[in-house]
């Protein structure tokens, strides 16, 4: 089921700024035993995201509404929420006066192999970087070109993720998943107020290590960081965590951390098990 | 009227690929005494785009057809092409055998002032950067968020047009339009290998110079560069020639070299009266 503006449809009209112009943002979210996983968390995202591109946030309490009605008796599966700027307008100008548009799905679970989650998975670096625009940095707009050209790289088609650089030559992430690595005791993870999606997984996890006994640091990560890690491993809501046992043919350090912290973002609700 | 894949019809299902990731390109092109101009290089540009996104090209042919199907008896107006890669698929990944999505609408001529053309306009400098990303550049693809805030800034209001300056704080382009100089006999543009739209006006006006006795020259321009020249205009398919006489405060000079080739534009079929 689809609601397009809280009613049952599943097309949307050509006028809309979010296809003319990729002008909206969306969220993926995991629906595990028939709940939005983490729903808080990306209805603030996406307030934020909304709030940054100028575009009429949606009332959370309409979205968790029609996020029921979409999700229905559905046990699981993945609930996109997708809002854009509304209908028309002449030329890239936006209107502030413009209703958004608010589009809620329902799709069915990815078949990801669960053994990326227990003996981790080989990356691939994509040739096409990740650039600098502080304006949509962190915002998980609809303007995806970038991802969608990464991922079709010929030499990435072997692989189940894969690393996308900044312009720096820096990791910042995956194509569709944020980035992280443990040395000793410290998690790391790469600052995105240049480029990049804040995943909702990756604050999630942000706030959790502490109490794992673990410090985190905002740090730009080289491949040469990766390579002298501990353990490196990407996250978004559906995969949970996927550690990284190769960065194409060079073997990488796998411990047990990245389990741990899986399991607990299990238990909280954040991931689907 | 529209026609989405040939069949008249004004909306798309949600999972096209064109708003879920702007996955997709489009032309705008001008529609006087009937006719879509420059309709040939719009056809060229588009397929070029379609083949460095890896998008199946639709035959010209049949956006010949269709757009006289679209255009109807209508002599003046704008012919808005879109293609995206498609229905569907899971996540970025390209599936290679999608079917393109082919949309093509006409809208109403957009109500420019004349005078713009005659008098020339004062521009702004917008506060967002148009940022390199190699793999894009030139092309007219469907990820227009960074034009959109760019026009949407607040100081942008009272201006009809603003320039964008690249990631090393050089003029690039207008928000909608491309940018030339004229130093002596010399016409200048900037470069569009890391960032920005090759415009088919662009393209006409560096193919008509030589004509007109002047040379071109394919140059990065500082906004200093942009004081010092003879001319400044800004041209795109539906504006022909916008000539500036500011940059928000600063005066710039006026010639009439401009005129000229807006007239020989004009004459050419290139951009309407």
């Amino acid at each position: 089921m689809i609601l397009i503006n809280g009613a049952p449809d599943d097309k949307l009209p050509i006028t809309d700024r979010g296809l003319l112009y990729g002008d909206g943002l969306f969220e993926t979210i995991a629906v595990s035993a028939g709940a939005a996983l983490n729903f808080e968390a990306h209805l603030v995202r996406l307030s934020r995201g909304c709030r940054r591109l100028g575009i009429a946030a949606p009332a959370h309490h309409l979205l968790r509404a029609e996020a029921s009605q979409v999700i229905g008796t559905c046990p699981r599966g993945v609930l996109k929420i997708i809002i854009t700027r509304g209908l028309g307008g002449r030329g890239y100008r936006p209107d502030p006066q413009l209703a958004a548009t608010r589009i809620l799905m329902l799709q069915p679970a990815p078949d990801y192999l669960p053994a990326n989650r227990v003996h981790g998975i080989v990356a691939g670096i994509c040739h096409t970087r990740i650039v600098a625009q502080p304006e949509l940095a962190g915002i998980k707009h609809l303007n995806r070109l970038p991802q969608v050209l990464a991922r079709g790289e010929p030499d990435q088609q072997a692989f189940s993720e894969s690393l996308m650089l900044d312009s720096h030559g820096k990791a910042l992430a995956g194509t569709m998943s944020n980035l992280f690595t443990l040395r000793a005791n410290t998690l790391l993870t790469p600052p995105l107020a240049s480029a990049g999606v804040a995943g909702t997984v990756r604050q999630a996890i942000l706030e959790m290590a502490p109490g794992l006994g673990w410090n985190t640091l905002i740090e730009e990560l080289s491949i040469a960081d990766l390579y002298a890690a501990d353990e490196v491993f990407l996250s978004n809501s559906l995969i949970g965590i996927w550690p990284l046992r190769a960065i194409q043919d060079r073997i990488l350090n796998v411990g047990n951390k990245a389990a741990i912290l899986l399991k607990h973002l299990i238990n909280n609700g954040v991931v689907p098990p």
